[in-house]
């Protein structure tokens, strides 16, 4: 008999101050499927997102609206949200890089946007050929609208934890750059370690630098790679410092293809398993997300990373 | 150019309580080739406890005196004792399950055993075919021979936050069951999540119920397993409570044959990264190791599944 079948993990909510209550902004369909080598038929990614919905997540990241040219995994953007069979109380919001991406979105019926920023110049400049000023610079026009016409906008900011070409990245500077996007209209900021280097002490100093700079916590959401197997302890740590809102990608798909190492996005199940030992709610329903996963893992071809669907599906 | 190359991971230390220091018990050597299905030649063992010490590890679990019917991997136990090369200020504790393994130890020149017992009335009888009662029976004898020869004993408890059969493990219980391995003589308790399905508010619990009861902390070592991907965010979980030593496996190597899902242990790159990350001293060169784990990962002929090693020798 496996651990499964006599209802683990054990239920021991935390001394602390913890969410009662965690939002899971689902990644896989977009920030996973994004960086796969085969491109994933547009019904095979219908029905992931059909699966998603039916394991209980309420925010479906459905796909992005950047060039074909830089990512054909998604260029099918406008035949999946044609195709989409939308749930009531379920989120699908889309990832607009311009006012291009922006005006195809709006023509798909979309309601929730996210932008892709960098916490860093160099990134931005390997990501999206211009520099910190012009990032937002394109943005604004973007978030402008999209706010005018009474969309959601998120603010992706990557990097906000160590960059590949810079290092370390200070956390006055994550915070300044964060600023820019909120005050431009961002409802929700997602704090980005791209290429998963953060550790415990780092994500509070950051969590704690936009605490000082007066940054309400219900507007921040995080972001986190297991490229070093941190991911879960950094959510940890972020919950810990009132962040309820947790991008995770399903079965640890994803990655990101512009930066070297970079591999999955924490695993929902992971998440989903610490969430359900800590008593948290979330609202997913764990053998159905597994069963996606895996279901996912065969049509890809490899096996999936999350430890959880491993461990439940063998 | 990767992460690596600018020295990251980031050191910012803890705004909290953690402590300066960490003493890794590596238990790659004992723990995770028990686990392989094929029996490693004692010279690639041989220089893989030398690597380990060159990679400053100053713990290395060395191997086991189980009856080799149980544990055929490790039946070369004194031919690799013999092989040794000890170094100053490494320990090289073996385990051992009974009289007559400590006899063997004993003749082989150790001077730091385990023993190994659980937590569970079933553990104790799949594992030793025996139950706690007669699993103490059987210890007694070995620690206080141990003891009366100066030797260092360690005392394993394996399922302490979860059992397949059982379920959840009461923290009482695992107190209980704690101190009669201390008052036996054991100078230093692991705390085994043997099946890896532990989350972090269990993990606060049992270490809770522990300094309640008057256990010192330092007494207390904890060992997980990443089944379900918990491993690290358990250990940050466990540092914040005080523990200073934890055990881990280098490359994440091991498991445990005779429970159903247990996989890998926390591996000690990983734990290393975080370590780093937060400023604690550990006394390990993290290249060294990475190199040590992906020459081992060679020789068993498939990839660590540490993420550290993945993400470093790739």
């Amino acid at each position: 008999m496996g651990a499964r079948e006599v209802g683990l993990p054990t239920v021991v909510e935390s001394r602390e101050d913890l969410p009662r209550e965690v939002t899971i902004w689902e990644v896989g369909p977009r920030d996973g499927l994004q960086n796969e080598s085969s491109v994933v038929p547009v019904e095979i990614k219908l029905e992931f997102l059909d699966r998603l919905a039916d394991a209980g997540l309420r925010v479906l990241e459905a796909t992005s609206f950047v060039h074909p040219k830089w990512v054909p995994q998604l260029a099918d953007a406008e035949e999946l949200l044609a195709g989409l069979r939308r749930r009531d109380g379920v989120r699908y919001p889309v990832l607009v890089p311009n006012e291009r991406g922006l005006g195809r979105a709006l023509a798909a019926g979309v309601r929730h946007i996210a932008v892709f920023g960098s916490a860093t110049e160099s990134f931005a400049r390997r990501n999206l050929n211009r520099g910190l000023d012009e990032q937002f610079a394109m943005f604004e026009p973007v978030v402008g609208r999209a706010r005018a016409e009474g969309l959601d906008v998120r603010g992706y900011l990557s990097m906000c934890f160590g960059d590949p070409w810079e290092g370390a990245v200070p956390a006055e500077q994550v915070v300044a750059v964060g600023r820019r996007l909120l005050d431009m209209g961002c409802a929700q900021l997602s704090l980005g370690d791209t290429i998963g280097v953060a550790t415990a002490g780092q994500v509070q100093a950051v969590l704690a630098a936009f605490r000082d700079a007066g940054v309400p916590v219900d507007a921040l959401a995080v972001h986190f790679h297991d490229t070093y197997g941190q991911a879960l302890a950094n959510t940890l740590t972020a919950l810990r410092a009132g962040v309820s809102t947790v991008d995770s990608s399903a079965g640890g798909l994803g990655g990101c293809p512009y930066a070297e190492s970079a591999t999955g996005n924490l695993a929902t199940e992971d998440l989903v398993w610490m969430l359900d030992g800590l008593g948290i709610r979330h609202g997913v329903d764990l053998d159905v997300l597994v069963g996606t996963s895996a279901w996912m893992a065969t049509r890809l071809g490899r096996p999936s990373p999350s430890r959880v669907v491993r461990a439940l599906s063998g």
